[in-house]
């Protein structure tokens, strides 16, 4: 979605590991966004991403406009079940069905061989992850890890909506969600254990928790009682004031 | 969908017109039939399909098995607004959503050049031109003139359902479609034209209607009033017994 920072020139040093030729797309996507979201206020700056992209390396860019992929007439929705439904789904209905939409779309217009998304966007990566494999998209999807800056702090264009408190009280997302991987990686109790992430999250200043929750690493699922079966994921979303941040990290 | 017929023959003829190689798919589709729907006893015959196949010059069969398709964890469904909404959409709910994910999947899984669809199903047919537009899927649609017996019947599956008696019925759907067409060809009110329509497909011995229509070709929308201002198609779906047929013809 462009106003790009470090997270996202990661991906594209990621792609060249892999890729002898690397394609950027920067669309700001507004059938992601809800009514009450931020897509009018969404940070652009198309000049200085497209400098970033060259000098990391990146040989083409795609930046379409709405109306390039969404041109009069159009009237297709992707939806994928399960794995959309909690988390970032509750919290923003439509969300995904707008991003899995927009990425069958760009994963069939640049016909990629490899395309890289970042694990910031967990859920998304595994929404697209699952709508790959259900329409048998010939790609191959690779996760790369969230960048952050020294304090933990996931990089996130969002974050310039920070003020300087905020972003302070920002910095501890991270550190609440390692205690409580550290908690179910230990065996302790579920559901107590959110408990006290959601406790801590708003003793660090945060206004109010949409979840912080631990949850199978692939499909989103609840965990069941007794020691992990599969991986997991523990993962939050938590507002300062109007910016609402999103983090998580691997079990 | 197999147990197939002269007008599935047409499309294998049709694509070798343009193409140098023909690829067919048979699947009858769990996810396009509702639960009241005849999923469990429709028609099928692979082992004379297949021999068809091979006389008519088609290349390859593509039969796969439903755990092909839908493995399990699948979780993706493509739906088409607008112009699938009314008519098919409205009288089988969820019907289109099977058929627009199928044939997504079936597209990608091929990659053809050229897909031929008859134009018998003219609502799916404008269904797949508009999920085609609007994902950008490669590959050019081409719409192939229905097949009909000597008395106007529109080949189709289903109508192994019939009795002697109900196949004598079937054989007037054609010829009140052709009169609804001619009248709105000649400027009649569209209202009065559809329900003479349907008053003639009862008393020709049909024992429901679920629809006789005069529609945008390309949209399906409801027509104005006035002259026509672009293309228009009657379409209709009629029952005899516990058969459901359906017909189009242009304006």
């Amino acid at each position: 979605m462009g106003s790009l920072h470090e997270g996202h020139l990661s991906l594209i040093r990621r792609a060249l590991e892999t890729c002898e030729r690397v394609v950027a797309s920067i669309f700001v996507n507004p059938a992601q966004f809800g009514p009450n979201e931020d897509f009018a206020a969404y940070p652009r700056n198309e000049t200085a991403d497209a400098d970033l992209l060259s000098v990391a390396g990146c040989d083409l860019l795609y930046a379409p406009s709405a109306a390039d992929i969404y041109p009069p007439g159009f009237s297709t929705t992707l939806t994928v079940a399960g794995v959309s439904a909690a988390l970032e789904g509750e919290a923003r209905p439509g969300h995904f069905a707008g991003v899995a939409t927009v990425v069958a779309k760009l994963l069939i217009q640049a016909a990629p061989d490899v395309a890289v998304f970042g694990e910031k966007d967990y859920q998304q990566l595994q929404v697209i992850r699952r709508l790959v494999a259900d329409l048998d998209l010939p790609v191959t999807i690779i996760g790369a890890p969230t960048a952050r800056a020294p304090d933990g702090l996931a990089l996130s264009s969002r974050n310039a909506y920070l003020s300087e408190l905020e972003r302070e009280v920002a910095g501890r997302l991270n550190g609440v969600l390692a205690q409580l991987a550290a908690d179910v990686r230990a065996g302790q109790a579920v559901a107590p254990a959110e408990e006290r992430a959601c406790a801590a999250l708003l003793a660090a200043g945060f206004d109010a928790v949409d979840y912080v929750q631990a949850r199978g690493a692939e499909d989103l699922a609840r965990l069941g009682p007794g020691p992990l079966a599969a991986p997991a994921r523990v993962l939050a979303a938590a507002r300062i004031g109007r910016t609402r941040l999103i983090d998580n990290l691997a079990v």
